[in-house]
C-alpha cells in the first residue's frame, strides 16, 4: 500500500477503503508517513469529503490511536457533553453540577482551546487553586466518589487527532465537516462516556454559520457515534449572539454560580442547562418527559443541592470553594469600565463574533497553547437582545487591565450592538434536536 | 504574510498575488516553509487551478530561484526543443544534430526522467563513453565550437521546481496543468534559449491524455513564454503508438541514425523531425515556408552533413563514434526474440503505454533516480500501425537479457497489438501548432 495510491484515490473522488484510512492513521502515528502527504490528504479531504462509512473509520481509528478511558460498570450510566464552541458559552459549568446532583455520574475531558476566548478549562482555572490536572485514574475515583469531574485533555487520548488537528491548523484545512465530525466524535469515545451530548453551535459567534451546515456536522456525528455504539444527541443551538450576559473566563464562572444559586431563572443559559439536562436524563432513561424532567432539575436548584455540588466539584480539585460566596476572591481587573447607550430603544441583535473579538484584545483569549490568559478581563452585557434600553443605560461594562486595549475594545463593543425602535423576538435558542441514525 | 492565509485564499478560488507567490516559493527554497504547507498549497492549486497570470509569477520565480544559463550574443540564435515525453521518441537525438548541422546552435539540457523507457540522456548513454555530465562553461564551449550539445540537467537550475516536483511525486498532484506548465517553462528559460520549440503529446502513451488537454496545456505554456519574453511554439503530436519503431535505450540510437544516415525517409520520427527543424528554421527567420525548409534540411541527410554532425557531438561528449558504422559496438543485450503475427490482416493500433511497460519489465526504464538502466534491452515493431501483416510474419522483436522477463513482455506486447481485416488510414502525427499568445 502506498500513500501517493490513497492520496490519488482521493483527490479523484473515489473512497479509500478501511484498511486505507487504517494504514495511514497508523503510519502517522509510527511516524513513518511524511506530514506533507498528511496535508496533502487533507486538503483532498477538503474538496472531495469522507463518506458517511470513511469517517467511520476515521473516527475508530483515531479512538485506537492512543489509549481510552474505561469507566467499568461506570460506563453505561455516564454522561459527557460537549459543545462546538460558542462565545460565553459557560453551560459546562452550569450542566455539570446540576447533573451530578441529579445522580448522574458525569465526566468531563475539556481541550483548552485556541480562540478569542478561553476554554471550559481556562475558565475553571480562573479559581484560584483549581486543579484541571486530573489523571485518568484520578478522574475515575472522583466520579465514583462525588458523581462528576473534570479535566484536562492529556496527550495519550487520540493522538491521531492532536497530530492531524495541528496539521490541519496550518495547512487551511480546518472547516471539514468529516474531519470535523471525526476529531469531536473519536475525543468523546476515547474519553470513556457511553452517552454523549453535542452542542452545535451556529451563528456569527460560532465555526458553523449557518444551521444548514451544523445539521450537516451534527447528522454525521450522531451516525459516527451510533455506529460505534455509543449513545448521543446532537442539539443545534444559536450563537448569533454570545450566550448570557458575560464573556470571558472569572465572568463567566461567576454567572454560572448565580445561575446554580437559583438567581438567574431565565434567558438562554438557564434554557440550554435545563434542556441538556433533561436531553441527558431522558436519554438514560429517568425521565419520559421533558418538563418532569426540568420541574425536577429546578428542584435542585432551588433546594442547594446544585451549588453544593459545584462547592464538592472545586474542592476535590483543589481549588478555593470561598469563590461561591465571595467574587472579590477572583483575581480582581485594575478597570471596570461601565459604557452607556447613545440611543433608546430595543437591542436588536449583539454581533457575538465582534464581543469575541474584544475580549481577544483584553487578553481572554490566545492564539498559541503556550499563550497566558487573563482571567480577570471580560465583557459584562448589561442589555441583551429583545431588552428595552434607554438613551444612557448600561449597555455593557469592559473588565480590563490595560487602558489603551479598553479604548479598543469599546470600539467593537460598540459596533457589536444594533439598537431601533422596533422590539425584536427572539428565536429559539434550540433549532433542532438530532439523535436518530440517518442513512 | 503567513502561508496559512495564501493556502486559504487559493482553496477558496481566489487567486494569490505575486507577492505571495514569491513569499512561498522564496521560503520554499530557504526551508523556512514547511513542506506540509506547500503540498496543501499544491493540492488545493489541482482542484483550484492558477490564473495565467499566477502561472507567470510561479515560473518567473522557479527561474530566478537558482542559476541561469547565459549564452551572451548566443541567445537570441539558440534553440532549445523539449518534449513532454512519449514512447519510443527520439526526435531530440535525430532534431539536434540536424538543426546544428542546418547552421542553428543547439544546446539542451535534458531529465534523466523518470518512466517506462529512459529519457534522452539515458539513450545517449548508451552509446559507449558519452558523457552527458558537462559544465555550463562545457556546453556553452561546445555550442560554439560545433554548434551543438545535450548534457544532463544540474541541480542548480530552478531548484525550486526541483523541490516542488520532488513533492507533487509524492502527493499525488502532479497532474495539475499550471503546475506542469510552469516547470517545463521555468527549465527552458534557465536553459537561456530565447527559442523554444515544446513537442506536447496527447495519447495513450503521453501524459496528457486527450489532445484537448495537450492544447490547453499548450496555450498555457506558450502564454508564459512569450509573457516572459521567450519565441514560443508548441507542437501538439500524437503519442497513440509508439514513435518509429524502436523502443529502448540503444536501440532508438540506432534508429536516429539511421534516420540521419538517409535511411528512413518517411513515416512518424522522419516527419516529426523535418516539421520541428523547419518550425525552427522559420522561428528564426531562415525560412518562410516549411517545404522550402524541409527540402533544405532533406539535402543536409543527404549529403551526409546531418550524420557527420551527430559524430562531431559524440566526439566532443567523449563518445565511440564507431557505433555509427558497427551497431555492435553497443552493448549487446543475451537474446532477441522475434515474435510472429498469429493471423492476417492490417495493423490497427499499437497501444503504446503496453509496449512501455513490456519495456519497463526488460529493464529500460527506472522508478527511481538512482535505479540502474539497462540500455540494451527493447522492442522493435517491425510492423506499425496501417501495415498489411501476413499469418506468420514478424510483428515485432524482443532485445532482453532475461527469459523470464522476455515472456512477460511478450504477454504485454501481445495485448498491444491489434489487428484486423481493415486498412486503417493512420492520422496525422501533428494534431495542431500553438504559437500565438491567447488572453
Amino acid at each position: 500500500m502506498r500513500i501517493v495510491d490513497i492520496i490519488e484515490k482521493k483527490k479523484k473522488g473515489l473512497p479509500n477503503t478501511q484498511e486505507e484510512i487504517q494504514y495511514l492513521i497508523k503510519s502517522l502515528i509510527e511516524g513513518t508517513v511524511p506530514d506533507y502527504q498528511v496535508s496533502a490528504w487533507l486538503m483532498a479531504v477538503y474538496f472531495k469529503g469522507l463518506s458517511k462509512e470513511e469517517t467511520v473509520w476515521l473516527t475508530d481509528e483515531m479512538v485506537k490511536s492512543g489509549d481510552t478511558i474505561d469507566f467499568g460498570c461506570l460506563a453505561d450510566s455516564i454522561v459527557d457533553k460537549h459543545s462546538t464552541g460558542g462565545v460565553g458559552d459557560k453551560v459546562t459549568i452550569t450542566l455539570i453540577p446540576l447533573l451530578a446532583a441529579a445522580g448522574v455520574p458525569i465526566a468531563k475531558l475539556s481541550g483548552r482551546g485556541l480562540g478569542h476566548t478561553g476554554g471550559t478549562i481556562d475558565k475553571l482555572e480562573s479559581i484560584p487553586g483549581f486543579n484541571t490536572g486530573l489523571t485518568v485514574e484520578e478522574l475515575i475515583e472522583q466520579v465514583k466518589k462525588i458523581n462528576v469531574a473534570i479535566g484536562a485533555q492529556t496527550k495519550s487520548l487520540t493522538p491521531a487527532d492532536g497530530k492531524l488537528y495541528a496539521l490541519r491548523d496550518v495547512t487551511a484545512t480546518v472547516d471539514s465537516m468529516p474531519l470535523i465530525a471525526a476529531s469531536i466524535v473519536s475525543k468523546k469515545i476515547a474519553s470513556g462516556a457511553k452517552n454523549i451530548i453535542l452542542d452545535v453551535k451556529y451563528g456569527s459567534g460560532a465555526f458553523m454559520k449557518t444551521p444548514e451546515d451544523a445539521i450537516s456536522l451534527s447528522k454525521l456525528m450522531v451516525n459516527v457515534g451510533k455506529k460505534l455504539n455509543r449513545s448521543i444527541t446532537a442539539v443545534i443551538t444559536s450563537m448569533e449572539e454570545p450566550l448570557g450576559r458575560a464573556v470571558g473566563n472569572a465572568l463567566e464562572i461567576i454567572e454560572s454560580i448565580e445561575f446554580l444559586k437559583g438567581k438567574i431563572t431565565a434567558g438562554d443559559v438557564a434554557d440550554l442547562t435545563y434542556s441538556f439536562a433533561a436531553i441527558a436524563l431522558m436519554q438514560l432513561g429517568l425521565y419520559n418527559d421533558e418538563s418532569s424532567a426540568i420541574e425536577f432539575l429546578k428542584g435542585l436548584i432551588n433546594n442547594g443541592k446544585a451549588i453544593e455540588k459545584l462547592r464538592e466539584l472545586i474542592v476535590a480539585q483543589g481549588g478555593e470553594p470561598d469563590i461561591i460566596e465571595n467574587y472579590d476572591k477572583f483575581d480582581l481587573p485594575e478597570f471596570k469600565v461601565e459604557c452607556k447607550a447613545k440611543k433608546s430603544g430595543f437591542v436588536q441583535k449583539i454581533d457575538a463574533y465582534k464581543i469575541a473579538y474584544a475580549c481577544k484584545l483584553l487578553g481572554a483569549g490566545r492564539d498559541k497553547k503556550t499563550d497566558p490568559i487573563d482571567y480577570s478581563v471580560g465583557i459584562y452585557l448589561n442589555k441583551k437582545s429583545g431588552e428595552p434600553v434607554n438613551n444612557g443605560d448600561i449597555l455593557y461594562t469592559i473588565y480590563s487591565n490595560d487602558e489603551e486595549k479598553t479604548k479598543l475594545a469599546q470600539r467593537y463593543c460598540e459596533e457589536a450592538f444594533s439598537i431601533s425602535k422596533d422590539k425584536t423576538v427572539n428565536n429559539n435558542m434550540i433549532y433542532k434536536i438530532i439523535n436518530a441514525e440517518e442513512d
